[in-house]
This record gives C-alpha cells, sequence and structure tokens, in this order.
C-alpha cells in the first residue's frame, strides 16, 4: 500500500542546527577557487529546511484538488491541508475561537486584516515599522492612522502608546506592532504593548514575520488579537503566509477576494443582477481561489520541525552565535551597529551596520564575491526607521526593493546580516573574520554599481 | 562547480502523455485491493509535471532571498524570477509592452484588475463565468457591472456583446470572459469577442484558467488586453499565478498590496503623516511582498516543458481522447452531457454530466471508492450556469466550495470529468468501462453523505 502517511517525530532524529536546503551548494569567489555558500539574510528569505523539503516531496505526488474533489488524493490532498491549518493553530498557541487564514505573505496577511477593519477604525503604528506593517492601514479616503515617532527604548514604546490610545476618540482601534525588528532585530515589548492597548479598548496585531522564525509565539500569552507571518522566513518558501487571530472582524468584513470557495450561493436577480451569499466560516471567506495546499503544508512542516526540534534550544543556540557575532563587531571601531532600544536590548539573529568610509553595497558585495557570503544592503523596506538610525536625509538615495545601490561613499544604506537554526558556527567565524579582513586590509577588488547591480570591477 | 544552471530541451526527452508526479500512486478500493489512482479532476488542479518538479528540486538548494540580496544565490534567484517572467511573456506571446506580474492565482490576478480600474469602468461579463471572473467587478459603490445572459451559441455570445457594448454609455469598458468553460469545456470565441470590444472602444481580459493548459494562447493574436491564469492548473501547483497584458492602467491604479518591493521612497511628513511614493514598474508595484521564487519558476518551467512537447501535439492527442470519451457517454441515455453551445462546438478535455436516477455526488463517491477515479461533483463555483444547464431552482442545495454534497436522487449537482497532458489512454477508458457499469449495473455500495462528505456504507 503506497498512500502517501506524513512522516512522524520519531522517523526524524533532530540536529543542530538544522539541516537546510543548500547547505552544501558552492558558489565562485571572484579571486579564484569557490567556497561553500553561507547564507547569512534569513531576515528576507530562509533557507528551506530539510525536512520542510522532504515533506513537501513525500506529499508532492499525492497532490490533487481539494475541497469538492470526489476522488482519494482530492479528499488527502483537502485533510492535509485543513490539519496544517491545526498544526499552525497549535503552533501559534491559538485560543479556542482563533482563526487561521493562509495567505501569500505576511504583507497579504496585513494587507487582509486592513481590509476587514470596521469604518471608521483608528490606526496606531510606530513609524520604525517595516512598510509591509506600516503602509496597508492608510488606504481608502477614510483612513484614520496615526504613526508613532521612533521610540527609544522598550519602555518609552509603551509609555507612547499608552498616552496615543488615551487620547484617542472613542472607536474601533487597532495597534500593529513588529515582534522583532526587521532591521536591528530588537525584540519589542509585545505583551506589554498588548496590554496597553487592551487596557483603552484597541485591538493589536502582531507582526510576526522575523519573530516566529527566532522565537515561540503564543497569541494567548502575549495576548495579542492577531499574528501575520510569513512561510519563506519560517524555513518554507512555497508562497504562503498566515494571519491568525479574533474571528468577529473577518467574519463581518466583505471577502478579501471575490471568487468561488469564498461563494456559499450566487443567484441572479429579477433585476438583471446578481445575489451573492459568502460564506461566513472565516477561512472559506477570505481564502476564494484555489488554496496553495504545497505552502501550507510547508509551513505545518516547519512549525512541526521547529517544536520538535525544541525552541528553547534554538533560541539559546541562536542566542549564543549573537553574542559572538555582536562581540566580534564591537571590536571594530570602524563598525557601528545599528539600535533602538541600545546595547543591551533583546534580540533575534538579525542586525545592522554601516562601515566608516565604505559604501554599503560595496561592502555586500565584496563579502559575497570575495567570501562567498550572501548579506543584504539597503534601507531594509523600513525607510523611517533606517533613515533615522543612519541620521540621513529622505532626499538621498537608497531605496526598497530596487536594484539602485548608491555610488558614494557615504552610508546611505545599512548592511544587514542575519541567521537562524540553519547556520552553522563557521558561516558566522567566516562573516566576522571576513569583515575584520575588508576593514583593515580593504576589498582585494574593486566593486562599481552596473545595471543596478554591484559588481567586481577591475579597474 | 557545482552551481545551479536549468536544464535545457536537449537534456529532455519528451514523451506523450508528458510524464507527472502521482502516476504511479495507488489508491485503495472499498471493494478491496487497490489501483493506481486515476486524476479526472485537472480542470480544479492538475498534478505537477515530473518536469516542473524535477526543475524546482534542481532549484531549490540554490533558493535565496530576491532582489536587495547582495550574495550570489539572492542574484541568481533574483535572475531566475526575472527569466521567469520572459519565459511566460513568450509562452504567452506577449506584446513589446505588456507586463507579466506573478500572482497567487486567476482569482488574484482579476481581482488585482478589478482593483485597477479608472473610475467609472463600466464592466460586462456573462453569467456563464466561473465565479473568480464573475464576481470581482461587482465590489465597491460604484461598480457598472452588465451580466450578460447565457448565450446558446459562440455567435450569439459576439451579438449580444455588440448590442451590450453599442447601448452603452461612454467611458471607459471592460469584457472579461472565459476562454474555456470550467463546466463544458466549450471554447468561447475569444478572438471574435476580443473584436468586437475593441469596435466599441472595450478593452478585454481573457480568464484563460481552462484554456491555457489545453492550447497555445497568444495574447497578440487573440488581441486581447490581458490574460489571466494559475499554476495549478497548467501542472505547476506552487502556488503562483499570471496576469500579462497592458501596462497603463496597472500603471495607474493604486498598488495592490501596500508593502515592501511596492515602494520606492517611504518618508514622514511635517505634518505627521507619511509621504509614500510607489514604484512606477508595473511588476514592482502589484507584487509587494517577497515574491514566489518557486511558484513563479514553476509556471515557467511548465511552459517550457509544454511549448518545447509541441502544443499541437499535445492537442491533438487530448481532441482524440475526449472524442472516445463523449462517443462513449453518448452510448449511454442515461447519461447527459451539458452544453451550452451544442454538440459540434469546440471543447478542451473538461466535461460536466448528470445520470438519470442519480445523486451526482454518490456518483463521483463510487468511482472513486470502486474504481479509483477522481472526478468532481457539485456546481464548480459557476452557480448560475450549472444552474442554467441543470434547469434547477437557486434555492435547491448544491454549494461551491463547501463540504455539503445533497442527499436526493435528482440531479440539483453535476459530475465533472477533466484530463490533460498527463492523463494516459487508460484513465478514459477507465472511466468510461466504470460508468457503464455503473449506469448499467449500479454501484456495489450504499453511498451517504457523513460529516459533508460522500462516503461508502455498508447499510
Amino acid at each position: 500500500m503506497t498512500v502517501f502517511s506524513p512522516a512522524t517525530a520519531a522517523d526524524r532524529e533532530v540536529r543542530t542546527p538544522l539541516p537546510v536546503l543548500g547547505r552544501d551548494v558552492s558558489v565562485p569567489l571572484v579571486t579564484g577557487g569557490e567556497v561553500t555558500y553561507a547564507a547569512l539574510d534569513y531576515a528576507a528569505s530562509a533557507p528551506a529546511l530539510q525536512r520542510v523539503w522532504d515533506d513537501v516531496a513525500a506529499y508532492a505526488p499525492y497532490y490533487g484538488s481539494v475541497h469538492r474533489g470526489a476522488g482519494y488524493l482530492s479528499q488527502l490532498s483537502t485533510d492535509l491541508f485543513e490539519q496544517s491549518r491545526a498544526t499552525v493553530a497549535e503552533f501559534l498557541g491559538c485560543r479556542p475561537d482563533d482563526e487561521v487564514i493562509f495567505t501569500r505573505s505576511t504583507t497579504d496577511s496585513l494587507n487582509l486584516l486592513a481590509a476587514a477593519l470596521p469604518a471608521g477604525t483608528q490606526i496606531f503604528v510606530f513609524e520604525t515599522e517595516h512598510h509591509a506593517s506600516l503602509l496597508p492601514w492608510a488606504r481608502g479616503e477614510d483612513a484614520r492612522v496615526t504613526w508613532l515617532p521612533a521610540p527609544r527604548t522598550p519602555e518609552q514604546a509603551v509609555a507612547q502608546l499608552d498616552v496615543a490610545l488615551h487620547g484617542a476618540p472613542k472607536g474601533p482601534k487597532l495597534v500593529c506592532v513588529t515582534g522583532a525588528s526587521n532591521v536591528t532585530g530588537e525584540i519589542w515589548p509585545v505583551r506589554k504593548l498588548a496590554a496597553a492597548a487592551h487596557r483603552h479598548g484597541a485591538r493589536i496585531v502582531l507582526d510576526a514575520a522575523q519573530l516566529v522564525p527566532h522565537h515561540a509565539v503564543d497569541i494567548a500569552a502575549l495576548d495579542v488579537d492577531w499574528v501575520a507571518f510569513s512561510g519563506h522566513k519560517l524555513y518554507a518558501p512555497f508562497g504562503a503566509g498566515v494571519l491568525a487571530g479574533r474571528p468577529d472582524w473577518l467574519r463581518e468584513a466583505e471577502p478579501y477576494l471575490a471568487g468561488g470557495g469564498a461563494t456559499r450561493k450566487v443567484t441572479r436577480t429579477a433585476d438583471g443582477g446578481l445575489d451573492v451569499v459568502w460564506h461566513e466560516a472565516v477561512a472559506a471567506r477570505h481564502e476564494a481561489g484555489s488554496p496553495n495546499v504545497i505552502g501550507a503544508y510547508a509551513i505545518a512542516s516547519a512549525c512541526r520541525a521547529l517544536s520538535e526540534a525544541g525552541f528553547d534550544r534554538l533560541v539559546a543556540r541562536e542566542r549564543q552565535l549573537l553574542a559572538e557575532l555582536r562581540e566580534g563587531l564591537a571590536a571594530l571601531p570602524e563598525v557601528r551597529v545599528l539600535s533602538l532600544f541600545g546595547a543591551d536590548s533583546a534580540r533575534v539573529g538579525v542586525l545592522s551596520f554601516v562601515v566608516q568610509g565604505w559604501n554599503s553595497s560595496h561592502f555586500a558585495a565584496a563579502l559575497s564575491a570575495e567570501y562567498g557570503i550572501g548579506v543584504r544592503d539597503g534601507l531594509f523596506c523600513a525607510h523611517p526607521l533606517v533613515r533615522t538610525l543612519l541620521d540621513s536625509e529622505p532626499d538621498e538615495p537608497g531605496e526598497c526593493g530596487a536594484p539602485d545601490a548608491a555610488p558614494g561613499e557615504r552610508s546611505l544604506n545599512a548592511i544587514r546580516v542575519s541567521f537562524g537554526a540553519g547556520t552553522p558556527d563557521e558561516h558566522i567565524a567566516r562573516f566576522l573574520a571576513a569583515v575584520t579582513t575588508l576593514v583593515q586590509d580593504g576589498a582585494r577588488w574593486n566593486y562599481r554599481t552596473e545595471n543596478g547591480r554591484c559588481v567586481p570591477a577591475r579597474d
């Protein structure tokens, strides 16, 4: 009997670092030869866990159309999809009434919630957020968004929110806050912000894109109303994301997309129109179109893998690597690590910095070309925050998402290094050695911007 | 040197049927033993082409964060993503100015276009469409949608549209039409409808979800303004879809999602607000959030595989299988095949029918449980069309997307059989033999609805 059954914990040996795809991939160096690639851009997209890949590969031959399909594989796939939802709910510590909606990404999840707000909802969000949590709320002419200035301590963040909510008019309110900054890696005081929000009758959504890969997130313990995250940062890069939490606003909202799956009944009316009855079940209502079964299953597989590996263990190991990383960078006076909350703040494995006398894009290009290390340069889709941290002006270059590196020598962009459960110690050691050599001895090649990409140049 | 390079046509042997995942999967029969699964629900979701899977598997270790990532794999992944866009454009015969946007599905693509329409756009759509092309246009208070009644010939469809557009007030107009019906498989006169639309200054979007897996679609030759389709119906079930076509309306529209990637510059304003400059490049503007690289690459791989296999050859083979299927069903007077345009109309490998004296859900359940054949029953997210074809009333059961089979004996739902490039002759032969046996001798088990699913029952 060859019918698919998902592997169980007993079938797996848990190793640290967790094995990821690409761990043996070699890349060429501009200086000759090749080296194992060091993926240190987890905060943008993490490599797939080997286990996630294995689970997807084992399931793929059993993939079938979900929902009304009458065939064996359709029913197996429908069950797998709904079990994936339950796995995610368990992973997030969801309350009994919470719903899990599969979206395409964190950005999509927050746009969905923004589209589902009751009329007149006032939104409170710190200007330090990623654009995905900064911008969806300001759409539509009746948007009422308060962008709070960058706090300099976690306590100040709570106090600022408290004041802002205290002075706000009556009516529905939503606070949106990141769990861990995608720029500094600093952890935000989510539980205290949630308490402040609820004290004033506001709700709160947690952008957990950067937190969930690094820390157990318990929606009930944090007492947040919603959590949003992406599969591709959680070692499951198959085009799915999650919005989980309170059902009421979502049940009352217009369906996110109009289409099949979200409809209960569609009939012509006598006047030539259409009468559409939408599903009230929250997931069906907001998941129109054929669901991304593989994407959802991959996220569930990652949730299981991280839980079974023991989140405490993963966090402790990551903290150790982060300490080594910060210690190594602190020894270089030319390197300035960006921080909102100061040196003692709690952080995940995400860290941004600038190097005196270096264009950040050139520095990042040299790390890649000469050392096989993949980091990121730019403003990290958090323009107001990075400009605050860099003390740069908004009319200077440095874009988000666009391949347009600044050619000057000043730090208008930053460099971000980020890692996670699949990172071997050697990657951090190699990174520190490379940064030290670049700072002390310079790059071996020159770098210039060509077609929007920073490339090695002989001249 | 282990760096990834995509396989080329020369590496591949093209066989017919094209090898798909799951071709050797066996499923249990309620009557004992097991049998190779016959996936005949391609119109909902097709199995992945083996080649698509192989391409994804070969790439997966090289997956990296796209766009601003400075590392080797980030740049490789960015290039692969943009090459995938170019491959899709070539596959669709796009004009030089056309843009390809990666979405999550056809539903998402059409919702994106609906959100991008100029103010006051009048929409013309036949009531016979799938809900994904029927419903997105009616959102918002100023929506101006004309739902045209079901035509009974392709010529009538063109004439109806002509009349409706002729009588419409001035202003921007959009026609939305399916390429092939997801219920009857009948091919719509897209080129003539496009000519009618353009004659009256209207634009036209082609819902090619059911056409693109079965026929070469040439956007320039059909002279349609946009094409939308889904990866999961094109043998690439990794959560991505496509909207391709004219850039102007999309460039002028608000970004589909608010978030990173879509922003050029975000700055605080003196009054405490935010000034957001969005990308004008159409794809960046409407693809906020990290793109689904694997999903896009999978679609591109499917496009290449179908092109290299020779679409003419695939179409000819499918037409032969369809002729056998229709001939076999025509020999059974108890079977009524649903058709809008009559027996002689051009069709793809999608066919719906009802069986006299049978509840369609029970019939579909028997095909699965006793013969290992996976079809679909329901209203196929095209309620007005299926009710028209069944002559049933809108207040009778039969839902879309919801597992709620009607327990009666009348045909309130239909059964749909659909196939494609991966279907071996044996699946069609087995299906016909099974239908014949069920019609003539009945099922061996009873079936009843339990928890919304139709299951075999001893009693």
